[in-house]
């Protein structure tokens, strides 16, 4: 099913991990041409040939989303030369634990800047284009952690927190312009390397549905996009049906 | 696209309202058979015939929902004569406001049957059958209530809170069960009668989407229900997009 | 430290456990004429003596909290013939744990009778004469199923949330004429004879404050009732300090 | 009634306003040693004064809470040199108003720095101490926007979720090890000259008691202070009576 992207854009910051992915070629499959990012572009190939061999476009970028020059010419660049940016979604991570004694300032930075600074600067260049097209979508991607601040999680919380309040913000100021914002929970491990690789006993889970798939996010997140002004949701929460909440 | 009923049965308990019926509707024209009920039968005439002119499968029923026996021979009823019950929603509301002193105990027990144990009847008979089939869809429907007492809402707010409370725990004691128990926090006014006659002012921002359709309140309802387990959604809310909250 | 109960009747509903029986005798012991309601007033006595015992005034009752005939003619005599209430807390329980399945429509209607219908009763009762005076104090004792629908829980976390419910909305509304309403969530084991027969492991953590001071609670209810109308807190959570949460 | 501070050191580390400076004269006139800070020492006078005059101790000091090494090396300088910090309060704020195009990246992480990260470097090196210690009270001074993402509150709120979000990983963390770790969210406007000046119709409500008073703001830090460790309270909100919220 190519499409021709004649849609418009669909702006992943943060592409590089499975989640990223799928909402990218989920878009793509859709009619959007998809840009995407991540710090190093070059890992964005398996995702740029899985979408374009699936028939969808895509442009893959190397961006610093924590960098304000970086993100603003980025942006008025895919405005300029791809198109109108019709969906935009954060989802640069930083989950990292650690007690409030081992948590660096480095650390407490690095964090803040990757899940809340980062998307600061995406919600603010991209509505800045939307508002004057009275419509688009934006969402950011949240974690267990934009709603409770667990034991060792002081940095990973702070920034998510932050980010929710961000999103909350910008909804109740953007969506009378004719901006959907959104901001989806997503509570429980995600199918991917890193989850492989760390938390093995968990991705065991996989064969019961037990770890979330990133194409299923995609389809709540396209869910999303699709909704009617009329009746726009803020906020949702995803977790696989065994998850302990 | 008239669809024959094979997907089984989609029950939703107070239809008599455009939420309800539209939710009916949706399932089944995408394939279930609808039974919706009312306290009144008579009253779900509209609904039930503009289902079967759409081509879908409807049984409509007068049950009042707060009534143990009536809704524990109703469900069975269902289940034996009808067809397995794959999804069940709950959209009884008793949306009142009075000062605390002008709330009188009849209200207060009213609007807390209506809005609560109703729910708690509905959601315990339901669950009895789908547990054993380990599959199955619970959706509550919720209110600006049910997150929030505001002034004057004491009933209505208890009553709201008490469904989410009671759909909170038996999403989690549900959902490793494979019952997918989900609740829809509706922000604003939906584009009803009621709506219509008590507040015109509001209803006037229909022609610019500013009340719910609900047309747009049943896509979501099918949207969580198209959810796979790896992925699943407790908690949205929906609201017009000028809606202040 | 005799008191001559002469600022007025602080209201106990509820008082049979250590919880109530420690409030009204912290507000004895300062000067206020404790009135304490239990269903069965002979279970009043321990509390009654421990109380008077110390100097102070109280005036045990055996009221069934969720009768409103009883309710509205005991506070009317309360007022007519002891005094005015300026402080009043609902202290009603009701802990049980079920599976969705197992809850019977007798449990789920007492536990909401009991949680959520008397502190109704006595709220809107109480407030009414607080009103006339604009001044006085109303507290409801919450537990974290106030807050959270925990797997078996769905009738105390429903009963619950609905007390929740009406302590917000009469807060919202009861603050401008001068009354301060709260609701305490505590969360953790009290120390009491249920939680030292019921849960010994929990109740050997007495001995490192692991449970709750019954009269720690008092002194918390307290300082709630000697907040200045330009500070008032609406709601607090007490736990110990070794509590998960 | 002046006391010798032998209780230890009270720490309020942004005592340059109304608030932190009530604060600070409330746990002196207990008995503790205040050690107060804010950026620039000069602008400390008049609170010191204040203190020393009504028999006091109180140490004020210039730092900029945002600084690490700064931040390390003072509470240090104050642990070794004055004594241990049983209390500490961060009470820096940062309440900036601008829609989200005209939020600079300048504005966002300066409201970040203040709010959020002078709290994290706060409360680590703090309890550093306290933990070896096994005691210590730590409280954050939330607002608001701390739970709220307010139209045009982005800078603000990012910042202030976050800090409640470092507050609560804390004091999951400590509470076990001794250290009680609390949150006030301060909901409407303090009898401050900034409120004076920016917003006369609200202050104009201060002589019905409509605007915070901090020195009844002080007292609810107190009361935090003085719970015993079975039943400690890590979040309450404090707001006059007649706010709408």
């Amino acid at each position: 099913m190519p499409k021709d992207g004649g849609k418009g854009v669909a702006l992943i910051i943060g592409a590089g991990d499975a989640t990223g992915g799928a909402i990218a070629k989920k878009f793509a499959m859709q009619g959007y041409e998809a840009v995407i990012t991540r710090r190093k572009v070059e890992r964005l190939n398996p995702v740029t040939e899985d979408i374009r061999s699936a028939g969808g476009i895509v442009h893959p970028f190397g961006v610093d989303a924590r960098r304000e020059e970086e993100m603003v010419s980025f942006v008025k660049k895919v405005e300029d030369e791809i198109g109108a940016i019709e969906v935009a979604v954060y989802n640069v991570g930083g989950n990292v634990r650690f007690g409030i004694s081992e948590t660096t300032s480095r650390i407490f930075f690095k964090v803040w800047e990757m899940c809340c600074f980062g998307g600061f600067l995406m919600g603010r260049e991209v509505s800045n284009y939307m508002r004057t097209r009275e419509r688009g979508t934006i969402i950011f991607t949240g974690a267990t952690a934009s709603v409770r601040g667990g034991n060792g999680y002081s940095a990973f919380a702070a920034g998510k927190h932050g980010l929710r309040a961000l999103a909350q913000s910008m909804a109740r100021e953007l969506s009378p312009k004719g901006i959907h914002v959104g901001h989806v929970v997503i509570d429980g491990a995600i199918d991917t390397e890193w989850i492989k690789e760390m938390f093995p006993d968990r991705y065991s889970k996989k064969d019961q549905d037990g770890i979330l798939n990133p194409d299923s996010i995609a389809d709540s997140y396209w869910a999303l996009h699709q909704q009617p002004r009329n009746a726009w949701t803020f906020e949702m929460d995803l977790r696989p049906w065994i998850e302990t909440w």
